[in-house]
C-alpha cells in the first residue's frame, strides 16, 4: 500500500481530527499538518497527539503535502478550494470530506478554470452528535463507507491514493459520479433531516396556538417511535443549513418526490381508499425489511472483519 | 384499592395478555375470561396462565364480569360496542385500549343510544414490535402512560376502578377529553408513522425508475439516522390502516399542519433564504432538545421508581 510524507488537514475537527489520528497510527503517513482558523483548536489539536504540527496561514500548512484533505464545513470547503487554486501545484492531491460533492465540483471549476485532475473529492459516512477535535478517534471511519466521486479528468494514480488512504482507516471505499452521490445522499440523509425539522417545527409551534394544557402535552406522551423519528431534529442547525443549500437541486427534487407521495397518501385515508393505504403501507414495510436485512449482513460483516 | 372479581378479556394477544397477567399477579382481579375468535389462541393463553378460562361466545365470557376490556385491533372494538350493547348491564364498567378513543365514542353512541355511565375508554401508551399472546408480559405497562378518556356521562366510581385497574400494573394514569387524546396521538404517533410510510415507499418507487445501479445503492449507503428515521415503516400495515381510518379527521390535520410548514420549508431552500432556513431549524432543535430534556426527566424517574 502506498504511503506518504506529509498530509495537510484543512480544520482539524471531529472529521478532520479522526483521519489524522488514523494515517499516523496506521502508518500511512509520516506527518500530519494541521490548519484552521482558531490557533487554541490547533494548540489543543497539538498536545493531544492528533497532529504533528500545524499552520494558521495555508499556504505554509500546504508546502509539500503529498494530500490536502478539505475537511471543513460544507460552504467553507468551496472558499478553501478558492484559496488553494493559487498555492497548490498539479503534484499535490486534494481531497475532502464534506456531505455534498456537485458544489464543490462547480466550486473547483470555478477556482482552477477546469476540474483538476489531482482533485478526488470524497464523502466518509461517518460521524457522531458529537464535534471538534477532542471527539475525534482513531476508529471513526472503521467499516464505514467512503465514496469517492472521481470525474473523467481526474487522474487514476490520485484517486488511487486517496482511496488508499481512507482504506487504511478500515474504511469500505466505493466510488460512483457525483450526481448519483448527492442524489442518494439527497434522499437517505438529507431529505430525512429536513422532514424531522419540518415535523418538530410543525408541532412546536402548533402547541403555541393551542390551550395551555397541551403546551407540554404532546411531547409528554410521546413513544419511543417518536422519540427516534425526531432524534435528528437535534442536529446542527448551521451544518444543516450549509447542506441544505449545498445540495438544494437535488434536495428540492426529493423533497417534492416525497410531497407528492404523501399527498396521495393523504388523499387514500381522506378517502378512505382502503386499498391504495394497504398498498403504500405493505411497499413500504417490505422495502424497510429489505433494509433491515441489509443492515443485519453489514452488522454481519463488520463482526467477521474484527 | 379496590380489587375485582372478574375481568373479561376481550382479544388475548399482546395488550390483553399482558394486562391480564399483571392484574392476576398483583391481586387486583381474582378471576381473568378470555374471549376471542380462534380457539388455538385461547388454549394458548389458558395454557400459559395468561387467562383462567375462556369462552369463543361473548354473552358467556362477560358474565357476571365487573370489568369487560375490549382489546382488539382498533376497527374490531368498533364492533365489539356494538355486540356488548345487549348483553351487558349497567353494573359492569367497559374499557378498551386502542389507540384511537373518538371513533369508539361514536360507536358506543349508535350501540347504546347514548355514551354509557360504565364506559371508560382508555389507551395504554405501551406496546412492542411483536404481537400475540406470547408476546405478553407481567410488566408491559409498569412506568408507561395510560390515557383515560372520560366523558361528562361517565361514572365517577367506573372511572376510579379503571385507574385502579391501570395503577395495579405500574402505569401512570392520566386523564383528558377524548378530542385532545386523539390530536396528541395523531400528532405524536399516527403522522410519524405515515411519513414513514410514505418516504420509504416514495424512495422504494424512485429506485426502480431509476438506473440499475440504484436499485441496491440508496439503501446500502443509508446511515443510522435513517435507520432511525424509518424503523417505524417496518409496523403492521393492517394495524395502522385501521388507525389512520379510526382517527381520519384528527391525522388529515396533522397531515396538512406538517405539509404547510414543509412547504414553507421548501420555499425557503429553493430562494436560499438563509434567515428562514436558520429559524425553522432552531425552533425545531429547541423544542427537540426540550423533548430530550423530558425523556431524561422520565428516565431518572423511572429509575427512581423502581
Amino acid at each position: 500500500m502506498a504511503t506518504v510524507n506529509r498530509i495537510a488537514i484543512l480544520a482539524v475537527g471531529l472529521i478532520g481530527g479522526s483521519l489524522a489520528m488514523a494515517v499516523k497510527a496506521n502508518g500511512f503517513a509520516r506527518e500530519v499538518i494541521g490548519w484552521g482558523r482558531r490557533e487554541s483548536s490547533l494548540e489543543k489539536a497539538k498536545s493531544l497527539g492528533v497532529i504533528d504540527d500545524y499552520s494558521l496561514d495555508l499556504s505554509e500548512a500546504v508546502r509539500d503535502a503529498d494530500i490536502v484533505v478539505i475537511a471543513t464545513p460544507t460552504l467553507i470547503a468551496e472558499k478553501v478550494l478558492h484559496q488553494l487554486a493559487g498555492i497548490v501545484d498539479s503534484k499535490t492531491v486534494i481531497t475532502d470530506a464534506a456531505s455534498v460533492k456537485g458544489n464543490l465540483l462547480r466550486a473547483a471549476k470555478e477556482a482552477f478554470g477546469e476540474v483538476p485532475a489531482n482533485l478526488v473529492l470524497g464523502h466518509p459516512i461517518a460521524g457522531s452528535e458529537k464535534s471538534g477535535v477532542t471527539a475525534a478517534k482513531v476508529d471513526l471511519y472503521k467499516n464505514h463507507r467512503v465514496i469517492l466521486t472521481p470525474t473523467e479528468e481526474t487522474c487514476h494514480e490520485a484517486q488511487s491514493l486517496i482511496a488508499n488512504m481512507w482504506e487504511s482507516t478500515g474504511a469500505d471505499v466505493v466510488s460512483m459520479p457525483v450526481a448519483e452521490h448527492d442524489e442518494i445522499l439527497a434522499a437517505t440523509s438529507h431529505l430525512p433531516h429536513i422532514l424531522a425539522y419540518a415535523l418538530v417545527d410543525a408541532l412546536a409551534g402548533h402547541r403555541d396556538t393551542s390551550s395551555s394544557e397541551n403546551v407540554h402535552n404532546i411531547f409528554r406522551f410521546a413513544a419511543g417511535g417518536f422519540r427516534d423519528f425526531t432524534r435528528i431534529a437535534s442536529s446542527d442547525p448551521k451544518m444543516w443549513h450549509d447542506i441544505s443549500l449545498a445540495n438544494r437541486d437535488a434536495l428540492l427534487r426529493m423533497i417534492d418526490l416525497f410531497s407528492h407521495g404523501l399527498a396521495d397518501l393523504r388523499e387514500a385515508i381522506a378517502g378512505e381508499d382502503s386499498e391504495a393505504i394497504f398498498a403504500s403501507f405493505d411497499r413500504a414495510k417490505a422495502a424497510r425489511d429489505e433494509f433491515s436485512d441489509i443492515l443485519a449482513k453489514q452488522n454481519q460483516s463488520t463482526i467477521t472483519d474484527e
